[in-house]
């Protein structure tokens, strides 16, 4: 039988739902998810959704519900305001409007900064959760995803980040360019990342002139598909690294980030002999959610 | 009435297939085109492709057919040799398998480069007819297009060459990437466009952290999409310009392409006080193709 929930926590990603059961002591009772992200549901189907997943979980009573992500976008459930940078992470929460009396559904805040323009939403809570694990940290973290976050944190308040469309930018040049015709989806060549991340690191105007390079070494010289793959990989990143070099050169460093996406840069870094504290993304994501609903069980 | 043609010359890309009739002074006497590119066609559809178009134009007879672009590529009708520069552009032709006993099909040799890596078809057509029309020119000839080639030329032969991915990269960003709901397909705003290429050119390091921005001050400070779409085509543009800069500083330039393509590239050099011969890439092509026909005539 699924236990009830006393309270429950939502991460809403634009390509993904996952859903905690929590007790009354923030343990986690259950865990649930779907593909149902946000980038597939309209603003009303939300709510059928979130029920769908979460049902077995619901007493006859209210149920309180905090989510954060992209369900808070301007095509999500209900767009929350945004804090603004310099501010401390999750400072406000939005009510969804909800059918169902058993849900209170409160949505998280993003965070933007008005220059250089930028946005964030999900990420604010995992670093609440780092935060809560790590206190008193001043540093950088870092979140490598679709969209790369780099934030400047100090006195437990954002004070700055900037945002790469590095894992985009991989995904679309390996799939739906010419290059896809040389690039492989398994395997890995190590020894060309680091060379790439050299490269690009070293004279990152020239990666625009390499790219198409792969797909005529594949042509001319049978460039195998995965050492392609990852001198792809690393021409991205290391594009990156360079631009984002203020970020990481002599600061204490943290990165929240999956496995898979974070693996590239760990080498990278490694590579440039930047130590790097490595975290949990669901851990922090989830002990983020566990911070925003203590502070708002406190102003109730 | 159709005209009959003395001999058929043919643009063959990934996209779109052109043909015309000629007779035997060199005029083109008409014109037929297709969406038909290599792209979508299997090997053995090429044939049957070609003569659904030229059929009205053949006689009882035997007519000869020129032809140049990706039907030469290994996903072509058959693939042709690359010439390797240094060479003169149009040295080598592939008679390509027939059935129909009035077709006698040739097809142009492209041009690879061992070291950096590099491959054009196609363009080296463009580039001899620039040459049959502009004898004794040295320089660099710059041609615009989803893979931008830069081509230094030398006592008629190309020297060295570079492609870039631009435009392949600016199509993706702008209709496949989350920049496409900040982005507009019509319109355009000179003045974004001038000031991108600049900050692309004296920081192209930077580029990869102003992608997102695009986004982000359209979310924040509702950016126009026709300022955002020229800002987006600046930035990549000038990140090109950046990179190829030993491609034209200095250098006597021409450029052949399509007025669609190339209108932010002319914009940029002007912006840059670099000189360009502008001519018609339609021109230069079948210039081109009858260069290799008469070359040919010349070894029967």
């Amino acid at each position: 039988m699924s236990p009830k929930a006393n309270w429950i926590a939502v991460d809403w990603g634009t390509s993904s739902l996952r859903a905690w059961a929590m007790d009354a002591e923030g343990q986690d009772l259950a865990t649930a998810s779907s593909d149902q992200g946000m980038g597939q549901l309209t603003p009303r189907d939300f709510e059928a959704t979130l029920c769908a997943l979460v049902e077995p979980w619901l007493s006859a009573g209210q149920t309180n519900v905090i989510a954060c992500g992209m369900v808070g976008a301007r095509q999500g459930w209900i767009e929350a305001a945004y804090d603004v940078a310099p501010c401390k992470p999750q400072l406000g929460l939005t009510k969804a409007p909800t059918n169902d009396p058993r849900l209170n559904v409160q949505i998280i805040a993003g965070v933007s900064q008005a220059k250089p323009a930028d946005v964030m939403r999900g990420e604010e809570t995992q670093i609440a959760g780092f935060q809560k694990l790590n206190p008193n940290w001043d540093g950088v973290i870092f979140l490598p995803g679709t969209h790369t976050k780099w934030v400047q944190m100090s006195a437990g308040e954002i004070v700055s980040f900037q945002t790469f469309m590095t894992g985009e930018m991989f995904d679309l040049l390996s799939t739906a360019s010419v290059l896809r015709h040389s690039v492989a989806t398994n395997g890995w060549d190590q020894a060309a990342f680091d060379r790439a991340v050299d490269e690009a690191m070293s004279q990152p105007a020239a990666i625009a002139a390499r790219l198409f390079g792969l797909r005529a070494e594949s042509l001319l010289n049978d460039l195998p598909p995965a050492t392609a793959k990852s001198r792809l990989s690393g021409l991205l990143i290391g594009a990156e690294l360079a631009a984002a070099r203020p970020y990481w050169l002599g600061q204490s460093l943290a990165m929240i980030g999956q496995k898979s996406m974070g693996v590239g840069y760990a080498a990278a870094f490694a590579a440039q002999h930047v130590p790097v504290i490595q975290t949990d993304a669901t851990q922090m994501t989830l002990a983020g959610l566990k911070a925003a609903y203590a502070s708002w069980k406190e102003t109730l």
